[in-house]
């Protein structure tokens, strides 16, 4: 038996490039869809929370039919990319202004350099890019691609040029091999979510044989949600560690005053006297085991606040019905917004919508549809937790037997979705975000089951009269 | 409107610490099957491919039940780990021998590092490595971390000591936070799953509260794969230019000899004549324009060979039925194993099995069992390609009708499996895999439609002698 050992050590660009299922790119339509989708949520994160409305606008071109090449163009109104860092947000993976405990749709800091990798690999085209920052005095137009050996930006080219009319936003053009066919309807629905979700989002989409206007529906725009800590409940010991390198001569009682959400002078002597630690101990002399210790005394305590929701921005039961009313045509629509909780450090809320009758056509198990921070989920929905919490729940306690024609909307916020994999589809199961799809489930099918029994009464009382009436009418 | 942009970089290894659950580490139970699975497909990666009959030894057992703290403990008798390696492989995101084109379980680099940055989260504790090459004079032993913001190991402590009988092999030991409970049963069917696909290795496996012993049932192991080409219809830009700028001074047609499967002097040429591409230029002085063209003409070109099946190393009709007929207690199984194709220049192979009758109880859709390079999946099906292959096929067209007891085994093995996301549970829709997965389900589905045939006739005759036998009964 002879035995080479062959080490090597893969940088993390060309690790992407070559693993870019993982991250959604897996065939010509779903990559065409992801582009799109990446893009887009870019636009809406670079808008809503800083109370821009959003004016959005796609265009799909088809560049050479026989090899499948498409331009996808994605232009926005927001607050734009200041110039010299457009390479790095384009050109180095990981690279990104959302690791932030606030809730966006960006998460990974990966978005975008996928889109270059899989053009770079499929067209072997540069991306595109023209961006102004609020107020800037320039406009900067690049072309970029990536080197993956070093997850260094390539500038092709780049020019400047005078903003006269302080335009700020973003202009995205990339060459990428796609499937039109094969996209169209899932790029359409996901656009048609996405702006009943954000009703404040103005959406013109143009492909190579159809156009769509999404027109405004409202200027109300939610207020914009305000940067976090974490909960002191579910943080875990490697991030406390990362926390106490940064503030070293902190006693404890500070640390734990200045680093986690609601914690004040009073809880935090609270909670150490219980713990039975030392409030006056600077941090930075906790041994490894010691952290381990403060980390459990953490998780163990009940007297926590709940995390708090001004860092969340759901959509609330309101637009969650008209929602519902619009996309399925439902004839009554019962929704839920639960109050924030949290898992590992991240506060979340769920909110689910129970949509009954109409257009919904029976089924022998109910519709669902999926959003994580206002993001229409469209595939992998068997690996989302929601399916699994939807399927194993009792409809049979709440008057629903199947077939029925019944749909559900379940949507989760949070400063960190959970998601099951980099191409953001599907959201893991979290036992605690489980526990809270059940909760608002149930919250939400109480209100139908009330309402199927009204009807089951009415009906009663409806037969009733129709019997009478036809007894009437026989000893007449 | 005030904006501020903070931009960040992310390291690697931070990253996946924080977003964990893409690969499959995202709540306790399943993070504990998912640290038995990538420990034991390690075991098998170190001895199958060398020749090596693999024992495997697996210990759960609890350490802290209050706190649901389990160490997890696998040990092999594979290749090993050469001692200044050890900390590399369990200490840099990305680092590893199996960047080859070769068949393996592992592909992503990762798998170990996952465990370590798991461990770190919940536990805080180095996981603890025994190794020794093949005819290392030493054993090594190391406890490790790794520095999240660098991505580099953390030598908790380390020693070595003489190999007095030339022991190789790999011993594993971490403290997670798990859930037994959750986990067992997954657990336990990962592992006999394992031994039904891969029966000339040893299991044994002592959990917390049972004990499973998989015995060896061959001592025929498959010829070991060997390292590959890439396939030159299937190979992608970025790719390209890589192997380029490796061999700069190569002519087109070396260059295309020396670096692609199937490729000799005689097809080199006539491919070049085919693409009107001069055979004497150095690769060197190609341009990006015509590298793009290259490309895609090798894309083009019909007369290619078919890749190289000795790459892979499938499991085979005969396994395939044996298995089937013991984890589902078949009737009868029809199993096809189809010949080698390629997507993105990685050669693959698509195997399947219909089982029929017997204890299969009768479904309304066919139960599927999935393997990838030997892997058995078990999470995530609605995720993978087979499950909409197995959907949407036409079962009619071959005498199945629902319920029917009828269940499906999907193999598929390639040098480069597209896993849909880093906890490789499933399969990316990837459009040459789908079309490979339908024939081999139609070839068994054939066989199937006859043996199902040729039932039918039987129950006739049956029938007509019953009522012959009763007709000559009544006029006898
Ligand atoms: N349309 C846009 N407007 C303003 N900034 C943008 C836009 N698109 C991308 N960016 C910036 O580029 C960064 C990287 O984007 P991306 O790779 O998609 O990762 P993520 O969105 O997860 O941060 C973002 O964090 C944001 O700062
Ligand atoms: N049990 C083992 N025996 C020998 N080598 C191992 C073992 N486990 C891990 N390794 C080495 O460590 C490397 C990294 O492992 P891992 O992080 O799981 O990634 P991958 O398996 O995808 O390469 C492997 O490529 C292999 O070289
Ligand atoms: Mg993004
Ligand atoms: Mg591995
Ligand atoms: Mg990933």
């Amino acid at each position: 038996m002879t035995v080479t050992y062959a080490y090597e050590a893969l940088p993390v660009a060309e690790w992407f490039r070559r693993n870019r299922e993982i991250a959604g790119f897996q065939n010509p339509a779903r990559a065409m869809y992801q582009t799109v989708r990446e893009l887009v949520e870019n636009s809406l994160d670079a808008t809503e929370p800083y109370g821009i409305l959003p004016n959005i606008t796609i265009t799909i071109k088809p560049v050479d039919e026989a090899k499948s090449w498409y331009s996808v163009y994605v232009e926005d109104n927001g607050v734009g990319i200041p110039g010299h860092e457009i390479p790095n947000v384009f050109g180095r993976v990981f690279y990104s202004s959302k690791y932030k405990i606030k809730q966006h749709r960006g998460v990974f800091g990966l978005g975008l350099k996928m889109v270059v990798l899989y053009a770079q690999s499929t067209t072997n085209r540069p991306i595109s890019v023209r961006s102004a920052a609020v107020r800037s005095d320039k406009i900067y137009e690049y072309r970029i691609m990536i080197d993956t050996t070093k997850n260094e930006p390539i500038i092709v080219d780049m020019r400047e040029y005078e903003n006269k009319y302080k335009w700020h936003g973003t202009a995205v053009k990339v060459v990428i091999e796609g499937n039109w066919l094969n996209s169209k309807k899932r790029i359409e629905e996901y656009l048609r979510r996405t702006a009943i979700i954000s009703p404040y989002a103005e959406i013109y989409f143009k492909g190579p044989d159809m156009e769509m206007f999404l027109k405004r529906r409202t200027i109300k725009i939610p207020p914009p949600p305000e940067e976090g800590l974490p909960h002191p409940k579910s943080v875990d010991v490697d991030t406390v560690k990362q926390m106490i390198s940064e503030s070293k001569t902190a006693t404890l009682a500070e640390f734990l005053i200045n680093n986690f959400d609601g914690v004040g002078e009073g809880l935090a002597r609270s909670f150490l006297e219980w713990a039975a630690l030392d409030p006056n101990k600077p941090v930075g002399s906790l041994t490894q085991d010691e952290i381990v210790l403060l980390v459990e005394k953490m998780k163990a305590y009940e007297g926590w606040r709940r995390p708090r929701a001004d860092w969340l921005s759901p959509a609330g039961p309101e637009l969650l019905e008209v929602g519902a009313k619009s996309i399925l045509g439902a004839e009554a629509v019962f929704a839920v917004t639960r109050k924030p909780s949290s898992y590992s450090g991240h506060p979340f809320i769920v909110e689910a919508a129970i949509a009954w009758g109409g257009q919904i056509v029976p089924v022998d198990k109910p519709i669902l549809l999926r959003y994580a921070n206002k993001i229409p989920l469209l595939y992998d929905e068997g690996a989302d937790v929601a399916r699994k919490v939807v399927d194993e729940f009792n409809w049979q306690n709440y008057k629903v037997k199947f077939p029925a024609p019944v749909a559900v909307i379940i949507h989760v916020c949070s400063t960190k979705v959970p998601y099951a994999s980099a191409g953001k589809e599907a959201i893991a199961e979290i036992q605690e975000i489980e526990e809270e799809m059940k909760l608002a489930l149930r919250d939400a099918a109480r209100k139908l089951r009330i309402y199927l029994s009204r009807k089951e009464r009415e009906l009663e009382l409806l037969n009733k009269y129709t019997s009478l009436a036809k007894y009437v009418d026989e000893i007449a």
